[in-house]
């Protein structure tokens, strides 16, 4: 076989990628177009979509690249970046990631495509991580308890704010803001105090006595690099009544006395330092911690410590119950993700380091920054403060005080303030040859300054920038886990030790209904880590970040041609926020007309927990519109109601094709009431993956999308976080996304309160949505569509003989996901959906998504990289399941004693006496399971109740595991 | 804590890395040293190492550098290669890395440090790895049989040449090469040759007819591209009863008719372009592949197919009985290694794109080609052959046909030839846009040649370049494993599920005595997949690969201050091959000098097996010199027979430490004594990991020693490969080095030939030697030997007395390793070393080396980088291990069925009926080991018997496994 024959173009392989990124083979594909009864894509397609929202031609995008064209073009354009020695700080710092945190983590999939632990038996690994993190915070801060990560310091110190408002019976509506807070947490205070009636005072902390507020919020240090007098500040505040934020960061807090011990009642910060890149402005882990009396209030995911069906100790998410979902339109918080991911490597970097060696780490800056401080100002340069940790403030200094420009060797990039001064902040990768050369920047050749003599100087003065009182003398770290692995060798064996507890998209499918596990390809995460893309400060001037907004600028282009939409805002860090963001840009419109008075939010009763949530934030009041039986939109009840509130409609959130996974044939008439009615309609993009290609939401009928780049375009879910949901609108509402303060992105009105402390939200993990983009295509996009709706009709016909399926669209097809329904088994055997979850695990299988959007059904969504063979051995194990349970249903095996509600199942069963009505063998090896790739939770199932009921979210003592 | 009284110097952490390699703790270090009763490191060292070999002061080598600036440095060297678009050829090709093996096998741990898969029972994932390899090169080159590897094709070319030798009746001596052949795999054949008093004709192979010969090595397609007339050839050879081996290349054979469809006897080749990338030469896997007939003949590893316990299919090394330790002084071959990590490598990258994929990609090639072909000729420009599959040399082409140089845009670089033709191969990575941008190198801007169009030509015609009969009709890869993983999805899970069968250095502790395995640190692994190290080509212009040769310049330097030698050669690709470069050395030097005649080599009985099979490639003959019951050399017996051997003395092998791993006191007056009698040192540097920093061989009386990198210095295993073998000479012996016949080193006299086929033999991994260096510096390298000292002697201290320790130094100590004699146990209980090394697994360890150098013994061996955890639960498991045999002993357990003969055990064992005198727990979960972190084996004990008497080295049918 010479290929003399076939076309050079067909030998080109430019769509190698295509089916790398799906899963079956053309073969397959025609097998399971005829399970499902279609003559082709394109037949199953037409059959499935309306027809009045399919588009007629193809993406007007390039056709796909190969993964080596797609990372050639993608290198030139991160070489636009300069990697510059950046002194901005503003809580974004240099940082080392220790070699084996980044290889075996950050580049390891069997972390970063793990999903959110919500099935904590097969999650213990990054569940114990996760509450490293929040020990590691707890310590850090002083405080009692730490939730395992939020967004980014911004949105934690607005989730802090809302936990000062519900926690203090003060009636005041006015939030004390210290006006050294880091500008763009005081930015995106501002967005959220708007839609919450709250007043902000931003005033130096000095006129705090004269407001009576509910709280208050400084930054400690200060954002100019003052250490203040937290005690004083603390005692002043709770004098009044009012509740105390502490913004801080983790690396001065291991030299200062902690905001615990000054009496914070919450303390918020980012942990990007701790060893995660600075990555243009994420993603980073945010810290929240607060006290004991708090802690039912907190937002965000807690970590907690229960105990298994055996009574051994197991992890798992605390007080899931309390989730936003359940709050709905009481909600005062949208959260639904972490930053999973990079809790983790902070985590990690604690742990690698332990206390002693942060304490060399934060040591070395203080000092440092000690001695530049005396040579400045043995040199006349007046500084700002008389304290310090890492950051001083220069005022005024003289001329020659410019940084070198690009180009002209190392680029060092200071902080430039409006009046003149000059901020510097040192970190971690900061050496006294840095200090030298800052002293050459700033005072010239010949400057004169020994750095030796100024530390001998520093050292004997004791000198430190410390204000009495305010050293730290509390111990933190002191638990094993941060004292153990501090060799390489150990620490990759804990990792890996780790690694190896948690089921991920390494071992098998990951079924989550409308969370789509996609493949996330090796080739699209390796334009993470390079260093163009890492180690950009995301307030580095724009010339030097012409890389990156060239690569946004080009995925924006590309996310409006899918879409339909005229502009693109990239600021949303996660999905939630994005829904945020695009009902703050509808509100916003609705006041620039005059309409600012409609404030009716219609949701119809499946949506997904977040949009009441985001409505209810922005201040729009929720009104429930009905599904009827096949889980549609009642056009009727939404024509009557959008009529009723015609005076005060806002708008209409809805999720296309619905949360109940089929494919509405109405939605364009949907649209089109809203807007009779003078609305907006907000889609939810959570299931756009239904759509790319097929349909562009902006051309048949709605305003405004988010798009989940981690579930539609291919970023991973990193163990529970990162996320990334940028914004889609139309033209009329392009003037009213978010800016930012700082360093506002070309094309939106400056002056618009920002959404996230990042102007292009999580920049550094954009490159896997560009590079998925490129390499698929317009043809590669479409296809991925038609086959994850392939592959979830084809699961939807193997187990529909078994299990009853909830809701079909049209022809009896549903999109891309299907629900089925456990609640008839449940009557009859006693067996429910959770029961079939854990059994799955034995089966070596993540559960399907449980009791969304419908209590007492799973919801599977197979996604298009799941090949053939994958399904088929995930249906075989839900027909297995199901004939077990008929076994439990006709009193074969008793209800309280069967492999169901024992699963999960785990080699302490096995080696335990066995006495129960099946074997061993049927326990852990249910057919088709070859012990060789046996995946094994590590502990049996976990007891939720006990967990909450004893909450404990540190890291528990040796002794308690024996 | 604010660290106001600690020196700068002591938090600038430059040192930081030595404890990150070490894996005590300095406390635990002085429990340590209490235990095995030394005052300190230095003590311990003094009352170890002789006095007259220690030297007084520390390494002449920079301190240590962080891992942030070693690899900044290194990245400035890298920076100064140019990565240019290589059209060479030779062997060596670009190609593509799929992403998802770069990361998940190449950059991952769980894969590299890996051991070789002597414990099969712990290696099923890479020997299936290996097993598809053999399986690829069977199919390709359609052999019967095929190995797991060699170290190069010029390697592999001569190992085939003695194949032939020893399988041929035939009295010649001579054999045949034709001469187009790969230079560089005529030179490497010419040192082979000599030594074994070998005539080579290198001739056209027109003149074949003319020799009587035993066997004849031809290239196809041959080194200027030609695709000879093979059936023809091997007619003619085998009429006259030669045999015929073939070098050849994977990708051709895609296209053309196998060698073993022409009735070839032997073939050989690199399958470098089978996804590893050409890194400066290597490593890559040479292959080899041969009939049924010579399978009992081949040299290296060979994996096979046998049975376990229960009768279940399960993976090993075949026949390794046969091994070059067994043949010794009859050796034909000294070859003790493969290069396992890139033979799985190439083995994936023919799984992930299967049969139908790689017919793509040779069919791009060779289209490519024939475009080239065709446009040149209509210019009027002459080729050399109308045959070709990837290569064209261009006779005498005209003026403008000159690359462009560095610095001016795209880097192109052809083949010279001395006569002024050019030689250009295409590859993988070639498009039609490079085809249109050669044509303009080659003959200016405005040729008017139009790709599309000759590509119509050349498919219309049928123009292929490949002759009448010798296009591929016969299937390859058709058995599954090769049809099944072609989604990124199914690869990921597919290296994930073989890593996770396999026992690697990120699970516990490898002490295997003499192959040291210290931590492979990821700051040393990551430089080797950078672009500017990855992408050279071996035979690239020199002011092209400025960095490299600055970088091996600055390696060279250090390695001579740490042995005390005058020169360094980096040619040796591995320790045997490096013993092998080092008798060259000698033996050129001796004839240099008049003394050729030498040809006496003393070697002690407790030599590694390596050490008389070098010898004897080097036509030396073995004279054994006894050891006395303390392991040490039996200085009388030397010294007689140096006396006795005075006049044809040519040199000792010695090893130091002794592999009994002891330092004799008495080596400064062995060196002496063989000196005085006219010969020559040869010290292997197998130990030298107990001498850098304490001890200089070069300054205590050795000749030459080679290093292996791979153990001394930090380069991984790979699970069997790869490894280097520098060797270190004094001044004498430096004019007699290997040179290169394409790209000869700077330094050594052009004309030796060589003994490997790169320049620099594996480039591509020395990055890792240089960071493991430069970021331990003179005071870690030290300290690293002295406390793999100390681990040893601490473990020695601990199993003492449980163990009878066979072998001890001065004061008691051992050396870096330690020898426990099992013989007397076995004796009373009938459990012997394998029992121990196999129950060893059920506890979560990899056994030490077996019977080596002692029969019936375990030579442990922890490395510096285990930390007292470690050692100390091994020590504990040995212990208990102990006591098991105790059982044994008093009758307790029957000594056919107790947890020793049966070990090990696996998830079968629990699940199925179990009747055995001791409990499942027992079995599995012996004490210490906690079900969360178990480590299983997949397979029972092999038998492997069984699988020599039924030999079967290629993949089984799916079926068998059932």
């Amino acid at each position: 076989m010479t290929n003399s024959r076939v076309a050079l173009a067909d030998l080109e392989q430019r769509d190698d990628f295509i089916a790398r990124h799906i899963g079956p083979s053309d073969a397959d594909t025609q097998v399971m177009l005829q399970t499902v009864g279609a003559d082709s894509l394109d037949d199953l397609i037409n059959s499935t979509v309306p027809a009045n929202i399919l588009i007629p031609n193809s993406l007007d995008l390039e056709g796909s690249h190969t993964e080596t064209a797609a990372l050639e073009y993608l290198k030139s354009l991160a070489a636009r970046n300069v990697v510059a020695k950046s002194y901005i700080g503003m809580g974004y710092y240099n940082t080392i990631v220790p070699p084996v945190i980044q290889r075996n983590v950050l580049e390891n999939p069997g972390w970063y495509t793990a999903y959110t632990p919500y099935q904590p038996e097969i999650s213990q690994g990054r569940l114990e991580a996760l509450l490293n993190y929040q020990q590691m915070v707890t310590d850090l801060t002083g405080m009692d308890i730490a939730n395992a990560s939020l967004l980014d310091e911004a949105t934690a110190a607005a989730e802090a704010m809302t936990l000062c408002k519900r926690s203090n019976k003060l009636k005041s509506d006015k939030y004390f803001v210290a006006d050294d807070v880091h500008p763009q947490t005081i930015d995106v205070l501002k967005t959220r105090a708007e839609y919450f009636g709250f007043e902000l005072v931003v005033a130096p902390i000095s006129e705090l006595s004269k407001h009576e507020v509910f709280g208050v919020v400084v930054q400690y240090p200060s954002t100019t690099g003052e250490i203040i007098d937290l005690d004083a500040i603390v005692k002043q505040a709770h004098d009044q009544k009012a509740l105390v934020c502490v913004a801080t960061d983790l690396m001065a807090l291991v030299n200062l006395k902690s905001p615990g011990e000054c009496g914070a009642d919450v303390v918020v910060g980012n942990s990007q330092r701790f060893g995660v890149p600075m990555g243009f402005g994420g993603p980073h882990a945010a810290f929240f911690a607060t006290k004991d009396a708090f802690k039912r209030t907190m937002a965000g995911r807690l970590i907690g410590v229960s105990i298994d069906s055996h009574g051994k100790q197991a992890l798992r998410m605390a007080m899931q119950t309390r989730e936003q979902h359940i709050r709905r339109e009481k909600a005062t918080s949208n959260i639904c993700t972490a930053q999973a991911l990079l809790a983790n490597m902070a985590g990690f970097y604690a742990v690698y380091h332990g206390a002693e060696g942060l304490k060399r780490i934060a040591g070395r800056i203080q000092r440092l920054t000690s001695i530049l401080a005396q040579g400045l100002q043995q040199k006349g340069v007046k500084l700002l403060h008389d304290t310090w940790f890492d950051t001083l403030t220069l005022v005024n200094p003289p001329s020659p005080a410019l940084p070198p420009q690009v180009g002209t060797g190392v680029v060092v990039n200071f902080r430039q303030f409006a009046n003149g001064n000059i901020g510097i902040s040192l970190d971690e990768t900061t050496t006294r040859g840095d200090v030298d050369y800052l002293f050459t920047v700033l005072l010239g050749e010949g400057h004169g300054l020994d750095s030796e003599q100024l530390d001998q100087w520093v050292m004997n003065e004791g000198v430190n920038g410390i204000p009495s009182g305010y050293a730290r003398t509390s111990t933190f770290l002191t638990h094993p886990v941060f004292n153990t692995h501090h060799s390489e060798s150990e620490m990759l064996r804990y990792l890996k030790r780790l690694e190896n507890k948690d089921f991920s998209l390494v071992h098998g499918m990951i079924p989550l209904g409308s969370c789509t596990m996609k493949l996330n390809a090796t080739a699209e995460m390796i334009p993470v880590t390079w260093a163009e893309f890492a180690h950009i400060h995301p307030f580095a001037p724009k010339d030097q970040t012409v890389g990156y907004q060239a690569m946004i600028q080009e995925l924006e282009t590309w996310l409006v041609e899918i879409t339909g939409y005229d502009a693109i805002s990239m600021q949303p860090n996660s999905g939630a926020q994005g829904e945020y963001a695009g009902l703050v840009a509808i509100r916003r419109y609705q006041a620039s007309i005059g309409q600012g008075h409609r404030d009716v939010c219609l949701i119809p009763s499946s949506a997904h927990g977040t949009n009441p949530a985001s409505a209810a934030m922005v201040n729009l009041k929720v009104v429930v519109v009905e599904c009827d039986s096949n889980g549609n939109v009642d056009i009727n009840d939404l024509r009557a109601k959008a009529e009723q509130y015609q005076e005060s409609l806002s708008c209409l959130m809805v999720t296309y094709p619905s949360t109940h996974g089929v494919f509405e044939q109405d939605i364009v008439e949907i649209c089109n009431i809203v807007h009779e009615f003078g609305g907006q309609v907000y889609m939810d993009g959570a299931n756009m993956n239904a759509q790319v290609g097929l349909s562009k939401p902006g051309k048949f009928g709605s305003d405004v999308s988010h798009l989940n780049l981690h579930k539609t375009f291919a970023i991973p879910h990193g163990g529970g976080g990162p996320g990334m949901g940028p914004i889609g609108v139309k033209a009329h509402l392009a003037p009213f996304l978010s800016s930012h303060v700082v360093n506002p992105p070309e094309g939106i009105p400056q002056g618009n309160s920002a959404v996230s402390a990042a102007p292009y939200g999580s920049g550094a993990i954009l490159p896997i949505s560009w590079m998925y983009i490129k390499m698929m295509g317009a043809e590669g996009l479409k296809k991925a569509t038609q086959m994850a709706i392939l592959n979830a009709n084809y699961i939807m016909q193997r187990l529909s003989a078994h299990y009853p399926v909830l809701f079909r669209g049209a022809n009896g097809r549903v999109a891309h996901e299907c629900i089925i329904d456990i609640r008839p088994l449940k009557a009859a055997s006693g067996m429910d959906e959770s029961d079939i979850a854990k059994r799955l695990m034995d089966y070596g299988f993540h559960a399907p998504t449980m009791s969304f959007p419908v209590a007492g059904t799973l919801m599977i969504e197979p996604t298009e990289s799941e090949p053939k063979e994958e399904l088929d051995r995930f249906c075989d194990a839900m027909i297995a399941i199901r004939e077990e349970i008929q076994k439990v249903q006709d009193g074969v095996w008793p209800k309280d004693n069967n492999p169901l509600v024992n699963a999960p199942h785990t080699l302490d069963d096995l080696v335990n006496a066995w006495e129960r009505p099946y074997s061993q063998t049927e326990a852990v090896f249910p057919k088709g399971i070859h012990p060789t790739a046996k995946y094994w939770p590590t502990v049996n199932r976990i007891d939720n109740v006990y967990g909450d009921r004893n909450l404990v979210c540190s890291c528990p003592s040796v002794d308690s595991y024996r």
